[in-house]
């Protein structure tokens, strides 16, 4: 195959006709496929269903002496934090266990600062004229979402193949009025990134000028290789303590892509002097989260080595469907001239550079072919990628066979676009 | 007996003798019983702990062709709005149903008031100079918090046995910083007043000068009756759009005290328009809650017929206990004219007024003996009773054989403390 931009503007053309007739073809079958989350497909939940029948009679419910049912321990059941410590490589003391989701405690954790100011924070941030806040990009575009919904100047930073620009960092973290930095730091959302020992060091060490600076370390692939060895991480509170910034950190990290998305369990790790200041005030937001699950979870994962045996078996689910979808990129697209995409090993994501110009394009033309994908831009801060290049596939949702199709339609749409581009 | 107050000196002198030493008595037993909270004892959780295994293989989780397990439906399973819509009366394209906690579902309503500014705000609460909220007092310590975690000010609206005093109520939402009220319009906490008719439709018909003024309908003790039949209430939300105020109203409710406190399912039922505000703003908070819980508690409770007949099995469990404390103060301190309290039929909590002057010290005296009992003052605004005299007592925790020991060191202290303040 040649590429795209080398052919002549007659070759363009009959490539074109003939991509569009593919189009056409796929468009016909009236197609419903979603790429657009990375939501465990069916395969994943029923993997771990076991998990709902551990906690039946009433003496089941006890752990550490405390009736897991009734109100209390806002800050979770002592045996669900040292599962997550010894997860994670932090200490028991410094977690808190929350509900199903991490995404709300990095946001509460945020509305805290917000409404109420941090242990460090001269007054809450509502009463500042402008907060700022580092969104290495692509990036999560929940994060995203959350610093923009507290009205925040969302900051864009370069991700490098070893995690956020440093020096771009450094630089901008001088600016009091620069509050905190998203991280997603093993397999980051999308780009599948882990940042290099040099990265994390530097972030460890860094010197804000803000005193009430908030390190997000959103460690949600924590164990979540699917096509290597289980890497491991260092425990960012630690390095933080050893830099003299304890209370900069906030790590967080859950279960949803470890048993189910919509009912595991979350934690929030951080100083134990930043808990014994926050606690009181998640306090007054509820009495406690669902201890019953933490504690049905400690049940069926029992600890890390446990939960990394459940992780291999969750990867021989998923490694077919990415792999499925890097060889249709490596076989349609890779020759042709027409994008980048990176092979991640852990997440849930592969992140596609499409010719400039055409993300926007590509998903116009899937969705219209049935195929659902995350929106164009939704990985850059306020939904817009000033290349208009960003496409993130999630193909862990769709059944194998449904997976091949939509990857099909979604080669085509990339082909038309790159054409439509180049000019026919 | 004689009253107190009608004795002489040297009466009180010789009864304080006595009384002191029953209460030595009592102290050496080196007790540890709790009466602090309204937290269901372990004879009603093992009642529902069926529930836990109500959902167990793959093909349960579905409900209304969602997997529940995955995630999604940030306000909750259609099955289980239509659960809280038959128990509340309302419709079930009005609930939002969240977690385990109605408290974080109250606070997020406020706090997005707060931070965003709720369909009718000009503009985040948090850039106005005052916010004045209404506290029917004695309430519920927790909705009070919640206030003044946001800096609010706290006005209190003495309560009447037909509910708050609507005169005060109708006189002071004529001022546009009063931006909200709390109400337990059932078996109120602490009192267990059920608001009158008379009293509903005016809060109904309120014509607040705030547009964004939030009617807090806690309707926590909705089906709670332990000691009457099923009283039917009318539902809030009609009235109020009866009487053109369909967005001020927010009702509230969960099975914290129908199945596990620590792990219900809780929900926020407001109108179309509110929810249709609020749902992407929640959204940027949480993905889903969980929707496992909700459909366990779907199949477990069913409707409300059937949840009804549950209700009357905790009702088997708690009737003992209340009448248990209502027989020793019938017995040991109404004669001796120290104190008045209510005699409710439903909900968790009995409200005594003890001489004025005397509530701190009493719980004082009880701590001293090991019976912990809610805080003096915790039932009013900033945790200051005017009178020092209204005194929380929560029966339903304790076994039995405990509560009838913590209520005679409680009747005991009263009467050390009235005797104390009398003179001796």
């Amino acid at each position: 195959m040649k590429r795209y931009a080398e052919m002549t503007l007659a070759e363009r053309t009959a490539e074109y006709a003939a991509v569009k007739a593919s189009y056409e073809a796929q468009k016909s079958r009236g197609l419903q496929l979603d790429m657009s989350r990375g939501k465990p497909g069916r395969e994943q939940l029923d993997l771990v269903t076991d998990m709902a029948g551990v906690l039946l009679r009433p003496e089941d419910f006890i752990s550490d002496g405390i009736d897991s049912r009734n109100y209390g321990n806002v800050d979770g059941l002592p045996a669900a934090k040292r599962l997550f410590a010894d997860i994670l490589g932090c200490r028991p003391e410094e977690c808190f266990v929350g509900g199903n989701a991490s995404l709300q405690l990095m946001y509460d954790a945020v509305a805290k600062a917000y409404t109420n100011g941090l242990l460090h924070s001269e007054k809450p941030w509502c009463k500042l004229d402008t907060v700022k806040w580092l969104c290495p990009a692509p990036g999560y575009d929940r994060h995203f979402k959350v610093s923009q919904s507290f009205g925040m100047e969302l900051i864009t930073v370069p991700m490098t193949p070893r995690g956020p620009d440093m020096d771009k960092v450094e630089e901008l973290i001088r600016d009091p009025a620069v509050k905190g930095m998203w991280n997603v730091p093993k397999y980051s959302n999308p780009d599948g990134i882990v940042y290099s020992d040099e990265t994390i060091r530097r972030l460890a060490a860094m010197k804000p000028a803000a005193p009430d600076f908030m390190l997000m370390w959103d460690n949600a692939y924590c164990i979540h290789e699917f096509d290597a060895p289980f890497r491991p991480f260092p425990d960012i509170l630690r390095l933080c303590r050893e830099n003299g910034n304890s209370d900069m950190v906030f790590e967080f990290a859950s279960t949803s892509k470890i048993t189910f998305p919509g009912a595991g369990i979350a934690v929030m790790a951080t100083s134990e002097a930043n808990l014994a200041y926050l606690k009181p005030l998640i306090n007054v937001q509820i009495i406690s989260y669902d201890k019953v699950n933490q504690l049905r979870h400690v049940r069926y994962l029992k600890d890390k080595e446990h939960t990394l045996a459940l992780m291999r078996r969750h990867a021989e689910i998923l490694r077919p469907k990415f792999r499925a979808v890097l060889d249709a990129l490596d076989a349609t697209v890779a020759p042709l001239g027409i994008a980048e995409y990176h092979r991640p090993v852990g997440g849930y994501f592969i992140s596609l550079n499409a010719m400039p110009g055409t993300a926007k394009r590509t998903l116009e033309l899937c969705k219209e072919a049935g195929v659902t994908m995350t929106g164009a831009g939704a990985t850059f801060p306020y939904g817009v990628d000033p290349q208009d290049s960003n496409i993130r596939i999630a193909p862990s949702l769709p059944p194998a066979e449904e997976l091949r199709q939509a990857i099909a339609v979604f080669c085509t749409c990339l082909r038309l676009a790159a054409l439509e581009k180049l000019g026919i």
